[in-house]
Order: structure tokens, then C-alpha cells, then sequence
């Protein structure tokens, strides 16, 4: 994993980060270094996250799992952290054969279920609670769509939840593989648990070539210039601090696509409170060349753009062509265009004085986004060591969850504020 | 469609806008909405565009497209404008059989091309030019891919191109149907036209009736009070002016998240300029509430959030249980539960002080697609006007697409000035 700062400093961009502010910064890096590691020492709530690459056990997991190893199908039924971790692992792998089901819109919950042959199909229902509403909404609807099959669905079921509350519960009932979310570990922090690795698992990946990959970032030292992980941390903060109040985080690779949703979890919930925080917003490379560049270049100098991309892809070759204009493109490959692109769109932005963070690591592979995901989480904990905020909680959504639970259910306080909205209608 | 702009008021949130700046503000409306409908009598450049449903010939596209009309698959190669429209209105008819090729990724094409039957499959190639590389380069790519499953390209391809360029001369020489981009039309604005419809049309939805819906949008008086259109371009406009830099498109419909894509790339081309616009981001309701609401509730005053609903879904029962602490969710619908999070998460960040718009189209269905693309077309269209900048043209991409030309051809001064990138790597 390599992170390259060059084109967020000073002298080459607006917003950017000086050499000089960068040392002095890196004095409190390391004072935030010390917090960190004595919270991983202690297994101190959030910190324990930094943790998973050494305290999950992925035997565990695939033994655990053994009973619907079978199964050509996933279908990962959760929502945000515990859905999203799972999701960027299978895509990073290419498997298109673990499937999520992360809201709860009707028509979709239909189309996944007529899709999917349940026989073939195992589920992994993961909440922490055993109650998040969404989740456990779809996984009646599963629950009872595996029996209008013919389908047990008490061979199917994968449980991932906390030590009470009506998954364990139902779990201990039917004596269904039952996997711990880990202890101390916020959602969003959750990947390289059973949460984030189940679903892989079940579909034969080897997980513990992920863990690998997390465990190669887990080694931080107490320099942002020497740990890539506290570089882009540390530098994201500083741009937010000077103005980048946007983080467009842009992967050039389809594959990578879920993994910057992840990223918009992960900086959002982590860093978005007492009115801090930088927006995390998702692009792809090179689509999104033709719809959000203009803006990432011509618009407010208020966007960090994150440049990632793999240095090694299979490749795809561009047949050969007569016609002049289109010349060029003959007997290159689909990924060396791919390569031009992010190449030409770097430089696009440091021509035009935009700030961007380069992210380059070996290949999408199990490890690889092992270590992705590591590095992208320990960046997330400094980032939130500097702005000086907690960084493990996300108090702000709760008001909403008790909202709409007294919408549906026997009504409450804040249910019944929904009904004063003020009203301004055009139409 | 109905716009309530109730939330985004100064009474009600911060930043908000107060209704005597928004009385001053129509007269602003008023003048621009003349501007508007000067270049529509005219078909100027751009403004041609909020012209299509009238003058775009649904009948003429059905007959061009009928000689694959036999196809049980539609793969649109194009990118940026020439893919997110077709891409949108594909989503929201919930045909999955539509699908685009949009990114020069090898492992993604390969995948796609893979799982395609091609014999039942037609192609629609999208681009003015008939130069872009990474449409060109798939083109070629799928070309070749045809050949090899021993299917004639030639009975599968639809071009839609300008009046000349290599893919006018293809479609010439080897007499393909073919389609014309139309003229005075950006790429974003083109959703209601050959470009957007032409997919849709060779899978016998009814296109007309889609055009119908932006007809129904097209009749636009000159006040914000009075046009949707205008009361969701001038609140995003005047709070973007006051603070919130990101607008957050947050549809709740999972048939939708195709359309905060197209959205984003509208937003962002035609308003990303001249150190202005509003930074675009996508969110999915319910999902993102997990992932995105934290931030929006509790970060910095930044942010408006644009919440779109259907009134109207088909809904699917949730299973009664007899577990005690989910019993609230027993004889509800997905749907239902869908909509509670809606007016929970609206009330939320009203209760936190944070704007909000609020869109409600009737269903997510033909006309409400068609409706929903031209109100934003022509609020975009507003909003440029109120900033006072060019909404119609991309000149910051242009660097970009010569830079990644020269790095895959001949070279050129921009490929040239890639290679002077500063760097500070860590790893």
C-alpha cells in the first residue's frame, strides 16, 4: 500500500497542506499514535477495531459456517455496518454470488427473492440488537419466503449478532451456526470480524489471506510519514481544516465500487458530529470523469478528491481498428485506458491547483482489500483523534430509529413530532 | 410532482431561507424564467433540451429500433450522459435486462460480456462524436465478442451518434438502424430523447407515455411559487448560497438510485463552474440512514438534503412474530416501514435545525420517470441562471480526455505535463 501526498501540499494545490504544517502536525500525530495503541492494548471500546487482523479467528469463522458451505448463493441480510463490509469483500473478490439485502424497498426485496434459487441460497441475518427494524423486517420476509419454497429454512440460516436479544435467541431455539459480532467493535469498524468475513467464508474464499492483508497495515508507527494509514488521516483532516469540507473518495476499479460506500460509512458515522467532519461523497473511476470532474475541478475549492487504484489488473485488449480517429485505440488495453484515465485525471486536478490523495495498492485481491480496509480504518481513528470528537458512537441517528419505530408501532414522542412538519407545497 | 420547501425555510432550519428572501428571489425567477423561455422558442444550445418531450418522436425511435426489437437484452455502450439517462428510466421501469457499459474496467467488461446471451442480445452505441475513447474502445471490444460467439454485430447494433464521425460512417457502411443525438443538446439533458429512450423502446416499454410525463412539467409559469421545477432550483440555489455547499440526493426507492446518479452528473457539469456549484452527493434512503444520516444531522452546516418518495408502491407483508420486541413490525409492509423512515428521517433533521427538501412524485412508474427527469432538468437550467454561469458546457473535462489520449497515442503537451507529478509517498 502506497499513499502519495504530493499533489495535497501547498505548493502544488488550494486547499493544501504545507511541509512545515505537515511536521508540526505529526507532533500530534504521535501524541494520537500513543492514545491509539493504549486503547488497542486495553481493547478499550472502537480501539479493540484496530484489533480484528490478530483476534479473529478465521477458523472459527469456516467452521462455524460448515453446515451451509454448500450453498452457491449468499444473501447477507443487514443494513449499514453490517452489510457493507460483507458486500465490499465479495465484490473486491469478483463474486457476484453474495447478494445483500440492506433496505427495506418492497419491489427490490421481491426481485432479490424470485431471483435467487433458495435451495442453493444461505443467509446471514447480523444485527448487533437483534432488533434493527430493516433487518429483521426483511428477514421475516426471507424467513417466510424460504418455507412458501418448500426450503427449511433452519438449514439455510447463519446468525451474527450479540449475546442477546431474538437473533441469539432463535438461534439457541433451533440450534442455528451462530457467529458473535465482536465485542467492542462499532459496526462500521466490523469488517474483519465474522460480520464482514461470514458471507466469504460460506462461499469458500480464504479469509485469512484477508486478515493477512489487514495485518500488514496493523503495524503503525508513530509518523504520518512513515505510516500510510496516518498519512491520509492526518492530511485529510488538515484539507478539511483549510477548507476541503468534501472527501470524493474515487476508485478506479468497478470492483472498488462498494468499497468507497464502505469509506462513506465509515468517515461519516465516525467523523460527522459536534458539527465536524468532512462529507464523504462516492465516484468511480473512469465514469465519473464525464460527470463529477468538471465540478472536482472548476467548482469551490472545498473537494478533496482520493485518487485509488490497483498497480496490477488482468487485462482486456482493444481489437484493432482501420478507422483513423479511432486508431489510437488499437492494441491498447481496456485497463492501460483505465490507467491513461486515472494518469490524465491526476494531473487534470494538479494542473488546475485542486488538491487529490493517491492510493495505490498491489492488486483487488484478498489481501489487498484486507489491507484497504485497515488502512482506511486507522485513518478514520487518528483523523478522529485530531478533529477531537468520538469517534466509536453515532448518537445522531437514534432520535430517527425511535421516530420511525413509533410510526409503525404503538407511537411515541418523537413519532408524534413527525406530524408538525411545516408545510411549503408547489405543484 | 409536488415540492415542499417547507423544511429549507430560515424558520425551520439553518441554513434556511426566509420567505421574504424568497419573494425577492422570484423576482429573479421571473426574469430567468423569460431567459428560459426565449432559448426554448428559439432552440438555443442547451435550452433546446426542456423542448424534447414535444419534440422528440417516440414513434420514430420504436420503427428505428425495430429490427432488434427481438432482443431479450439491451447493453448500452456509452458513458457519462450517454448512459446515465437510459440507465435511470431502465431502473425505474425495473427492467434488470437493460444494461450499460459505461466504464473501460477489463474485469467488468468481461464479466458482463460473459453472463450475455448475445444471440438475444441488441447493442445501442452512444456517442456525439463517435470518438469518445472509452465508448469506442468497449464498442470494439464487444464488437469483437460477437464475432467470436459467431452472432453478426451487424443485426445487433443500434448507433445513436451526431451527423458524422466514425460510428455515423459505420452505421452508413454497414446499414445499421441509427438514431441522431439531438442537436442543441448536452449529453446530461438528453434523457428524453433518442439517447435515454431508445433502450427502453427495444425492451416495448412505452416511451411515449414517459415523454407524456415531461409534458406534464414542460408548463412552467414564471414563479417558484407556482412551478416545482423553479422552487427546488432557486431553495438549492439560494442555500448553496447561504452554506450548503452539498446537496445530498436521497431518494427512497431502491428503482431511484439510478436517477441520484443521473442527477449528480446534471447538478455537477452544469453547475460545477467558475468556482461555483453545489456539490452533489447520492444517498439511498432507507440504507443510507445508517451510513450518511449521522453526518447530515450533526455535521457541519453544510448540507441540504433532497428526500424523494413515491407516494404510491405495491407494498409485501411482513410475517407476524410472536417475539415480544418485534412484534410492532408483525402485520406491517416493507413499504410501509419504508415510508415511517422517510418522515422519521425528514422530522430528524427538522428537530436538528437541518434543511430539507421534500419531491413526491405519484408513482415510480413511466410518466413519474419522465416527470422526475424534466422538473430537474429544468430546475438545473433555473439554477444556472440565478448563478449566472454557462449551464451548458463541460470545458473543465477537456484537459482531462487530451491528457489520457496522448498517454495511450501520440503524446501531446498535456500527457507530457502528467509526468512532472510531485511526490511524497508513503508507504
Amino acid at each position: 500500500m502506497k499513499i502519495d501526498i504530493g499533489n495535497a501540499l501547498a505548493s502544488e494545490a488550494s486547499p493544501g497542506v504545507s511541509r512545515e504544517a505537515l511536521d508540526r502536525l505529526d507532533e500530534r500525530v504521535a501524541r494520537a499514535h500513543e492514545r491509539i495503541e493504549r486503547g488497542r492494548r486495553d481493547d478499550e471500546f472502537g480501539y479493540a477495531a484496530l484489533n480484528l487482523p490478530e483476534t479473529t479467528d478465521p477458523d472459527e469463522i469456516t467452521e462455524t459456517v460448515a453446515p451451509v458451505n454448500d450453498a452457491a448463493y449468499v444473501l447477507v441480510v443487514g443494513i449499514g455496518g453490517s452489510a457493507l463490509g460483507a458486500a465490499t469483500i465479495a465484490e473486491a473478490l469478483g463474486d457476484s454470488r453474495i447478494l445483500t439485502l440492506d433496505n427495506v424497498d418492497p419491489d427490490h426485496v421481491s426481485e432479490v427473492l424470485s431471483l435467487l434459487p433458495l435451495s442453493e441460497t444461505a443467509v446471514t441475518v447480523v444485527s448487533r440488537s437483534g432488533t434493527t427494524a430493516e433487518t429483521l423486517a426483511n428477514f421475516l420476509v426471507v424467513r417466510e419466503a424460504f418455507t412458501e419454497a418448500g426450503v427449511d429454512w433452519t438449514e439455510r440460516v447463519v446468525t451474527i449478532t450479540g449475546d442477546s436479544g431474538p437473533l441469539r435467541e432463535l438461534a439457541d431455539r433451533h440450534d442455528l451456526p451462530a457467529l458473535a459480532v465482536p465485542e467492542g467493535v462499532p459496526g462500521r469498524f466490523s469488517a474483519l470480524s465474522s460480520v464482514g468475513l461470514a458471507p466469504a467464508a460460506i462461499r469458500g474464499h480464504d479469509i485469512g489471506a484477508i486478515l493477512d492483508g489487514g495485518k500488514r497495515a496493523a503495524d503503525c508507527s508513530p509518523s504520518l510519514f512513515e505510516t500510510p494509514a496516518y498519512a491520509y488521516g492526518a492530511v485529510a483532516y488538515a484539507l478539511d481544516t483549510r477548507g476541503a469540507a468534501i472527501n470524493a473518495m474515487m476508485p478506479y476499479a468497478e470492483s472498488l465500487e462498494s468499497f468507497a460506500e464502505w469509506f462513506a460509512q465509515l468517515w461519516s458515522e465516525s467523523l460527522g458530529k459536534d458539527g465536524l467532519g468532512q462529507l464523504p461523497t462516492r465516484a468511480l473511476g473512469a465514469t465519473d470523469q464525464h460527470s463529477q470532474l468538471q465540478r472536482y475541478r472548476a467548482g469551490p475549492r472545498n473537494t478533496l478528491v482520493t485518487l485509488v487504484r490497483p498497480r496490477e489488473r488482468p487485462d482486456l485488449r482493444v481489437p484493432e481498428t482501420d478507422h483513423d480517429d479511432l486508431a489510437y485505440l488499437g492494441d491498447t488495453g481496456l485497463g492501460e485506458l483505465l490507467d491513461a484515465e486515472f494518469a490524465a485525471t491526476e494531473a487534470s486536478l494538479a494542473e488546475a491547483g485542486r488538491p487529490s490523495i493517491r492510493i495505490e495498492l498491489d492488486r483487488v485481491d484478498e489481501a489487498g482489500i484486507g489491507e484497504l480496509l485497515y488502512t482506511m480504518e486507522a485513518a478514520c481513528v487518528l483523523a478522529g483523534e485530531l478533529y477531537g470528537i468520538e469517534t466509536f458512537t453515532q448518537p445522531a441517528v437514534e432520535w430517527g430509529k425511535r421516530a420511525a419505530r413509533g410510526l409503525i408501532g404503538e407511537g411515541n414522542d418523537e413519532s408524534e413530532s413527525v406530524a408538525e412538519k411545516t408545510r411549503l407545497v408547489v405543484d
